[in-house]
């Protein structure tokens, strides 16, 4: 059976870390939830399954799959047992029981469940598993295998460098064709994207494109996403995207610029030089919380304040752990194997925005910039 | 200051139904939450902040929004007061606190916060917030508010209808360009859309369109969501969409039947048996468990599974309350005002799958049907 990311039969390794870990916290069984209400790709990391789901994880190595989509799984997944969410009556409770039952967890053993389990749902798993000790906690299975995640291994890395090299690819394509042209508006922009990423080999973009000309580049996320409305004319256009490869994401920020007045040029001189310094500053093992706050106080100097984290870790999800910015705990710091972007960006309601975006590597030396997005002049 | 949804300077009447639940409930204050773990509509619907935000209102009748992105809250929303998040340092812990402290709520008052909250967030919460009752359950201001969006006021069934007519104007476009050989893979029915539906006015899509050509309608919702691959070819081709205009959706299912074999007929034929058994037994005040049941059933006399709910209101959210399922709780009708969709579907690994769903607004007297989706046969 294929594996969606790798081709190899089985996340032996990854699995491995988690049964381990599972083993050193004494926890019998841990459940992973990847649903509407709870967006977690570890179940596709761990087990290749790339839609809704839970994923029960037992410290005596085995794995259990309960798709919504059983169709989907048998074509993706690999699991000890795939069994359908729908003979549990699609309740993630009665799932549970199920999967206790199927794999004999003894009584009184500690399950783990997702730390981001709703209080009152929190309230009804221990109402009605009363034979067992229910641990949701913030360092917990999804929070270890996020911090696994968060170091890209061999096989990603070949895969985010492919996804890299198409994003540069559309960069220049995009900077032709409106310089040509041939791309007028935002729906013009976003719509080149859609279509050739695919075109590359891409499941598709990352997230919807936000496209923004000059009259709405002064939100950081423009609203709605892109229209028909103008692209690349005079003042600060945005163009921020990404593509998917393989389920792993891209995300840069390109801002195309014309005919600037001086208060426009004056925001993409602080946005630039904000960037500047946090390239600068980025090398193996700084934290992120001095990242974020050497970039803060630079702009702050110039009265100005970024609405928005400095960047943040990208992967099978477009925002990742561990963000950068001010608020993040101390001790976190940029490793190697890390896939991060760095994205200052300034907003003014009456000249637009400027954001300039990149995606970086974390190396043995150093951060390798992988993308090439700019500051497009026209 | 314009909102968004109906031009009207304030959503009074919804703040109103709010602010005298919570008097009666004994709140002094609630906390709406929509942010990437959380996203929860109605404070757009409230206040008319289309992006990420708390949104507080007290029992005095106030309401104070904190945006992520202000320029955004400066354009679309209306509140008495609003905060930029990154003064309380973009922590909602903090901005609780800055909230309570504006609003001048007094000690030892109750405080709803989201019922989506996530357990270890709550116990950081109460651990912080020591003066406060705080109320985090299921019956709460988000679930109230969630209660009132499902019935749609007159302004929300204009735009509805709007929303309906343009998807019914795709469907129709879609079904000559397909027949035309204009579309003749999923990325031209899926860039057709974008385009198309925005040339009409809408925000965009309301959902990631989902095409998927012979090979891959197995799934419930194709993976990869669209791709270069043929459409329309020998067997079954589904396209599920949906379009959004000024916040509101449309979610509807085309099926295309080309050259079917026996198997693929009899895929059909169930699924438009349990689409007429369904609309035959929508009324006012059915109940939605006894429709989701009495499809299950007949589906089953054929030894068939539908692997998914039967069918979903809709909103500002694509999927909103209530589902119609059998686990849904007994008491759940639909009521006149409701806008909701059926949607059955059957999938095989072999032979592919169909689904048929149209959108519905609950009158006096019975639904009306106001999508246009159909079983198309090539």
């Amino acid at each position: 059976m294929k594996n969606s990311v790798t081709g190899k039969p089985f996340q032996t390794a990854r699995l491995t870390k988690m049964w381990d870990w599972m083993a050193q916290e004494g926890l019998s069984l841990v459940m992973f939830e990847d649903s509407e209400a709870n967006r977690d790709q570890s179940i596709r990391w761990l087990c290749g399954h790339p839609g809704d789901a839970l994923l029960f994880l037992s410290v005596d190595r085995k794995s259990v799959l309960v798709p919504w989509d059983t169709n989907l799984a048998n074509a993706y997944a690999r699991a000890d047992a795939i069994i359908p969410y729908t003979e549990f009556g699609r309740r993630q409770i009665d799932a549970m029981k199920g999967v206790i039952a199927f794999l004999k967890v003894p009584h009184g053993a500690k399950i783990g469940i997702p730390p981001a389990t709703p209080y009152p749902q929190f309230l009804n798993i221990v109402g009605e598993l009363t034979d067992f000790d229910i641990i949701c906690r913030e360092k917990c299975a999804a929070a270890y295998a996020r911090q696994l995640r968060a170091i890209k291994d061999d096989d990603e890395i070949k895969i985010i460098r492919q996804a890299a090299e198409i994003t540069n690819e559309l960069i220049d394509l995009l900077e032709k064709r409106i310089r040509g042209e041939k791309i007028k508006t935002e729906a013009d922009a976003a719509l080149c994207i859609e279509l050739e990423a695919r075109k590359r080999g891409c499941d598709g973009t990352a997230f919807e494109t936000l496209a923004a000309g000059p009259q709405r580049s002064f939100c950081i996320h423009a609203f709605p996403a892109w229209t028909g409305e103008p692209f690349a004319g005079q003042g600060l256009s945005i163009l921020d995207f990404g593509v998917k490869l393989h389920g792993y994401n891209t995300d840069v920020t390109v801002t195309f610029i014309r005919d600037p007045k001086p208060q426009q040029e004056k925001i993409v001189s602080h946005v630039e030089k904000a960037y500047q310094l946090a390239v600068a500053m980025t090398e193996n093992n700084v934290p992120v919380r001095k990242l974020a706050l050497a970039v803060d106080l630079q702009l702050e100097r110039y009265k100005k304040a970024m609405p928005h984290a400095l960047g943040h870790s990208i992967g099978l999800e477009e925002h990742e752990y561990p963000v950068i910015k001010v608020c993040e705990t101390n001790d976190l710091v940029l490793e190697k194997g890390m896939f991060f972007s760095l994205e200052p960006g300034l907003y003014d309601s009456v000249y637009g925005g400027c954001r300039l975006e990149n995606d970086f590597l974390m190396g043995e030396s150093g951060p390798e910039l992988l993308t090439n997005a700019r500051i497009i002049y026209l």
